[in-house]
């Protein structure tokens, strides 16, 4: 042992976290957690990453997380360092993200006793870990390095176990954090090290798959619905399934399956039921029958489309089969009357062998024409909207174009991140299926609107694929704090700022009818905010064309560093568009 | 009844809270708090205050709270909105400010289900709120209104309540959010409003009291000890307790006992304890003999100074006395011998009838002559440490001489706000007791670098007495933010921005010596703020010397909106410069 008893258990802890595969530790700087701070940085072999805004920091290491699939760590000091973790702890519960998060605290002595910067950190995160721990206090005693070793494989086992997520471990350590030490030797060399983990995944037996493929094979009008899920590998297997069945997908921008690789087949897949499925008043009748499902099948988060969620509640005479990994039941209408609780990734690889190629279903083709039809007129409409604006003083630019022009000009594997409020509905609305593969990222686990730079800057961390963050302007606001992490690793993040100064989406609500509350929604803020992108080592461009657009976007993904292209748009138009383009397409329901 | 059944009963909830005396709330914008909003915004009879960032938004209100002493009300809407709040909530919960938190909620049955923006948001504070609850949904019963009604009275009484603190009331409601409604007249009329309170206070009986009056009056070398606490009436009966008793009082600058009116003695009020203890190596023999006390009386939180917690835990053998309003057990160091559970303003008002004049005391007299010795050799130090490097570059300026010059150029009545780390360690050393009021301000009660810059934004927001801040780097840029408020709101704040690039405390502590990973404790960033500053609608001024600093705070002072002052530091230098004067003043003790 050293002279330090700190040093070596918290050694023993990250040296196992290392062998165990963890590549990424953010720390946020402060003294209480020096012990971590130390061995992550002198015996680890994690990446380590400096970032100054703990509320950043976890946001970054949820993003960096998502991306990869594999498990990030948090280190902080005591006190409300830790409280600021919580927005990205609570985001990363609810959309499966695994995070290690390590609080350093005083030793359990000096609790609610007055102490400077002392407050309860254990259960600090509630029910939005999976898993909490409070180490013993290192004293020296040989065994807790074992302890350690074990607690560090533990944490790494349950923050990937199905449904991935954050685990909260409270170091506490007691004075004197930092007195000359030596990690002996007999730390890496006398203890088992890099626990081997093998970790079963939920599936179904032989028999009943078949049962399953089967009864599959015996509907006739069967439904995909795909919300939020971040397994780029579900893409392929589930399409396959669908294509053999000639079920339509309604795949979710965030489901993985709309910008998909060349060898999926796409067919199946239904992009426009945003728009489609707005005019509801016309589904009924002819066309309401014949979109009408026998069976709908749903996966992932809840989808982002608003109108979808109420589709699908008025299927509420229709099987629904709601399938996942976890228990945690994803079943936000009610409507389910089958949980299929397995992993879905191995049960549509398995399911796949098992199924005939149907030949023609009139189902599919209802849906697909419709799609296709409604895709044709509101691509005419988007690209003609803003000439009904012309000869105004500004160039008024349709937000939801963006993304039919991202969907060009992204690079083949890019990441695109979208903020939630209005870029997830428009990329829902406006975003075709390509085939391009694209990773398609979002906060909506609990889509909060904060935090969102931090965690474009993790997912682009990550990667030397170019990522592109398409954000509104009041949640950029929320974290300008996130781009410090740009400029102090020079990473390579493009970001389209839709700029107009508020709180946009609450102009598409009820509220906007309010007039004497209305500023209370949307709050309108008056910022420029080039000065601070330049703070950060950022480049700004203001973008007023839409060829304007392509050559920036193209210049941008050639360049390095932190680029924002700003668009502005107004509030009250950007609906007024919305809606004309939306009302357009209903002619073809006609 | 109206239509809308939410509207009710939050109206009866609104007005009873501005009936019992509530004047601000702190709303973020968001949709599912519509009917809060809507409510505080039209029916209220409170000041709105509308704030983008809801961490920012919770420390504006903590600021608001802790300067007037009254509960101040947030308003969020669901999901991580509410997470954003913990990092205030714990401050408010240790230094006990009453906040009143209003989270609007999904209703229950859209909890766990895998809902969209919907987290656990039952319990979210954990321990960090006094009482918590959870509302029904607002359903059209008519009995929920008297129940609002009830709950709103509840909250302000038991965040009033000794000790005062932060309560939490989750809100759930059931959409539509918002048809048309009018509140009808029966909300308003049909119930009973405005519950009138009469709070007691903790109080020891009479007999008690001259009890305790003899017990002090037969000390004889009697020391007290005032931390951080809030009340500024605290200060003109204790000081005059204490000269009556000859008992020196080592006040905190967070006490509200060094910067007092005229009426109040401060002959009592050692000031430069920070520098005598540093030299604890020369406290021994005569030296400590002299200065060492019979009885010890403590108030207020952990005072600021470490060789102040460091000398009191020396004193193991001597009868150490905590005097508190609360149970929460104020005795980080386990050396009290009493506690003493009763409203400190109370009971020192009524000891201090029941004292008589004590004519002298050698042992007064040994801690004020030290002190008064050491203020002169450090006024001296502090006015000439700059001379030594006169002909560098930059003009170097020591961070410790910021509060001697506030001493002097501060107006009557101003508050002052300090930021954790450096400067209220430095306010701690250098600020020098006067005849001046002037309200000290900090959030010491998690003591985090988070959320300053909208604590102080609060602080002087309820007030038209000039605010200063005096904050570092890395703690300014924690809290950009914050300075939104400012723009919007035209907020007077005048800010010190002491800029070293860097956790300059860091410099000061044994991590320093450990160059390989000093980098991660120090953390330079870099940032140039004068953009940022303007992009808030601040007016930015570098400060060069200390006649440019006098003139540019004059000015500040007579200017509105949000100023800051920044003067460019060099961490090491700074270190040097410390450490040269407090050597200096160790030559009064030999």
């Amino acid at each position: 042992m050293s002279i330090n008893p700190h040093l070596d258990v918290v050694t023993a802890f990250v040296s196992e976290l290392a062998q165990l595969g963890v590549k990424h530790v953010c720390i946020s700087p402060g003294s209480r957690s020096t012990p971590l701070t130390i061995s992550f940085a002198r015996h680890g072999e994690c990446k380590t990453w400096t970032l100054l805004d703990e509320r950043s920091a976890a946001f970054f290491a949820l993003g960096l997380a998502r991306s990869s699939g594999e498990p990030v760590v948090l280190v902080c000091t005591s006190g409300t360092a830790a409280a600021n973790y919580l927005p990205a702890v609570v985001e990363a519960r609810y959309s499966r993200v695994p995070l290690i998060v390590l609080t350093a605290d005083r030793p359990t002595e000096l609790r609610n006793v007055g102490t400077n910067q002392t407050i309860e950190q254990v259960g600090l995160y509630g029910a939005h870990v999976k898993w909490s721990i409070e180490m013993p206090t290192p004293d020296g005693a040989k065994e807790l390095l074992a302890h350690a070793r074990s607690t560090a494989a533990r944490s790494v086992a349950i923050a990937l176990s199905t449904p991935k997520g954050p685990v909260h471990i409270n170091w506490p350590f007691r004075e004197p954090l930092l007195p000359p030490y030596e990690v002996q030797d007999e730390v890496n060399t006398q203890l088992p090290k890099g626990l081997h983990i093998e970790s079963g995944q939920r599936q179904l037996t032989a028999s009943r798959l078949e049962y399953l493929a089967k009864m599959l094979t015996s509907i006739e009008n069967g439904l995909f619905v795909v919300g939020p899920q971040f397994q780029q590998e579900l893409a392929a297997p589930l399409l396959e399934v669908a294509t053999r069945l000639q079920f339509p997908v309604l795949a979710d921008p965030l489901s993985q399956m709309r910008a998909v690789s060349e060898e999926v087949d796409l067919t199946c897949v239904v992009d426009r039921y945003d728009t489609l499925l707005r005019h509801s008043d016309l589904m009924q009748g002819e066309i309401w029958d014949k979109l009408k499902p026998d069976v709908v099948i749903r996966l992932g988060q809840a989808p982002t489309s608003k109108v979808l969620g109420a589709y699908l509640s008025k299927l509420d005479d229709v099987r629904q089969i709601v399938v996942d990994e976890s228990d945690e039941w994803r079943d936000p209408l009610f409507r389910a009357s089958e949980l299929w609780l397995t992993d879905p990734v191995i049960l549509f690889s398995e399911l796949k062998e098992l199924l005939p190629q149907r030949e023609t279903s009139l189902f599919a083709q209802h849906w697909l024409s419709l799609n296709d039809s409604i895709e044709k007129r509101q691509v005419f409409e988007v690209e003609h909207i803003e000439e009904q604006y012309v000869g105004e003083d500004l160039p008024h630019l349709f937000e939801g174009r963006i993304f039919t022009e991202l969907a060009r000009v992204l690079p083949l594997d890019a990441r695109l991140f979208v903020g939630n409020s209005m870029p997830v509905r428009d990329v829902d609305s406006f975003f075709p299926k390509m085939h391009k593969s694209l990773f398609m990222l979002a906060n909506r686990g609990a889509s909060g609107i904060d935090g969102i730079v931090s965690s474009a800057l993790g997912a682009c961390a990550g990667t030397s694929r170019k990522t592109v963050l398409v954000i509104g302007d009041v949640s950029f606001y929320h974290d300008l704090n996130g781009l410090l992490i740009a400029k102090q690793y020079q990473l390579d993040l493009t970001i389209i700022l839709v700029h107009n100064d508020g709180g946009g989406i609450f102009s598409f609500l009820p509220q906007a009818t309010q007039e004497d509350v209305f500023p209370y929604f949307e709050t309108p803020h008056g910022l420029e905010f080039q000065s601070v992108i330049e703070m950060y080592g950022g480049s700004y461009h203001q973008v007023h064309t839409w060829s304007d657009f392509e050559v920036k976007m193209n210049a941008a993904m050639e360049n390095h560093g932190l680029q924002v292209l700003e668009l502005r748009t107004v509030r009250a138009l950007n609906v007024e568009m919305h809606r004309k383009i939306f009302s357009a397409c209903r002619d073809v329901l006609l």
